[in-house]
């Protein structure tokens, strides 16, 4: 264990490292406006919760020799995974999908700039992702780059986020049970909130032996986090959330909250908390006082 | 060169293999209805351009050892690609785009199954190309898969494919010169064309010494592609071509016929064909037939 771990400390530096390399790396001299989009769409809001788990994961799993590469690579795995999180926001925004006009307290990407610059700059965001990937830089191992790729394309896709909005579109007035609602998020939110802890223990020399572990953890945390959302959805304002509430009701979607009541969805979520640090505590990892820390915040956070 | 080379029977064999893998890779099962989506946006239509030019540089700069698993990486690039070309069609077709009905004879892909339907298909058919390329196939070669994943991602995104659609987008009731309007196509279309000859160079063990004269191939077809895209929407008509005609026209937007008339515009063509035939005879390659053909079949073809 880490004694006197200050995850304050802990996220204000890791944040700002993050901020910087996309504000690095979103181009804005991406043609006739499309930069503007993207960078718009990604930069200055956030709770960068993705890339935080990314860079905690890869801290639990670092050897004590520090390795430059490999932490480079975190750094690109980080900022790739905000980037799909940040296309599926802006396509998931649009009039055709959830028709939602704030995020984050701003106007959203087709609200600002329009519906055919939101789907375009979604689109390039994508792509990006898998740019910062595979960079020229050949100090970062070819196997580890790789692997990077192909657990972020699994994620999103559609055996994973991808996957999971689809049910979501098709779930709009259905009568789903609790473990159709499990499977849907397990895709739309877990598949990348657990990518993303895997992206992170993938940036090792050797594959870690507390990947299961890790996996563990990350699902427990990737349904914590849509349990959370969902209580929020009902009893939270859209000043603190930062963006339209009520709206699932509103859209006659299913909800934790909806099929399990409110008080067992709040006790659900503090099971899925103890259930993803036992995972820790089983692991045989010494660093993982940031992964708890996340794990805390997600399932007690008020936005 | 190739003695009595069989176009016919080379294409013939080559789409057969690639209508039977994009079958086998595009996901039946994807979760409520999104794999019906994306099989009907990339099955059963499409020239295959793109990846008929993957297997044609393949097959230019490979050993004459054979090599199973290059041929694979040729294989899945070239879907690869396909996937890509796939889910920019079904975003552009969409009614913020281009509001285009008709596709290859057929219902575009939001009037079959709704906008939500079309947004989340293209986006999991961008993620799918990516997957096509990291395989859990040991036999590829670790460098080669990356180089792949590299190539692509940038031929998509903001400095390449999607680009070009912001520049289209933004170019609607503006005079575009001549430059500024190759430049439009250089990103628009030709990264994507460029990008299928390279990703063929790229499944060697080594890096092909054929390039520059491969780069300039694609880079004189890519826009001879665009110019003759133009002269056909002027002169050809719907059941011919298989999508609406005289959009451009009608849309305001910029083509070649438009600034340069309708014989320069030929005239062009046939030019831009010449130089691409001339990089191949300089190139020192000798397994050129396909690349030449398809060359000629993009200039003289009418749909």
């Amino acid at each position: 264990m880490q004694a006197n771990f200050d995850f304050q400390a802990w996220t204000a530096a890791r944040l700002l490292t993050v901020e910087q390399a996309l504000e690095r790396w979103v181009p804005a001299q991406a043609p006739a406006g499309l930069g503007d989009a993207m960078r718009y769409a990604v930069l200055d809001g956030g709770k960068r919760l993705r890339p935080l788990l990314v860079l905690a994961a890869r801290e639990a799993v670092a050897q004590s020799v520090p390795d430059a590469a490999l932490d480079e690579a975190a750094l690109r795995a980080a900022c790739a995974v905000e980037l799909i999180h940040a296309y599926s926001l802006v396509h998931d925004d649009m009039p055709c999908m959830d028709n939602d006009v704030l995020r984050r307290g701003k106007p959203t990407v087709h609200v600002k700039f329009g519906e055919a610059a939101a789907l375009l700059a979604g689109d390039a965001l994508q792509a990006l992702a898998f740019e910062l990937l595979t960079p020229d830089d050949t100090s970062i191992p070819v196997a580890v780059q790789l692997r990077l790729c192909q657990r972020l394309a699994r994620a999103s896709g559609h055996a994973g986020m991808a996957g999971g909005q689809a049910i979501d579109l098709a779930s709009v007035g259905v009568a789903l049970n609790e473990a159709q609602l499990r499977q849907m998020h397990r895709l739309k939110t877990g598949a990348l909130l657990e990518g993303s802890v895997l992206l992170g223990a993938d940036c090792a020399l050797q594959p870690a032996a507390a990947w299961p572990a890790l996996q563990t953890y990350a699902q427990a945390l990737g349904i914590a986090f849509q349990v959370v959302d969902d209580v929020l959805d009902v009893v939270s304002d859209a000043a603190t959330l930062g963006k339209t509430v009520g709206k699932d009701a509103a859209n006659d979607k299913p909800t934790f909250v909806s099929i399990m009541g409110l008080e067992r969805s709040r006790a659900y979520a503090q099971e899925l908390l103890a259930q993803a640090l036992q995972a820790l505590d089983q692991s045989g990892l010494t660093r993982t006082a940031a992964l708890r820390a996340l794990a805390h915040m997600v399932v007690n956070r008020n936005n």
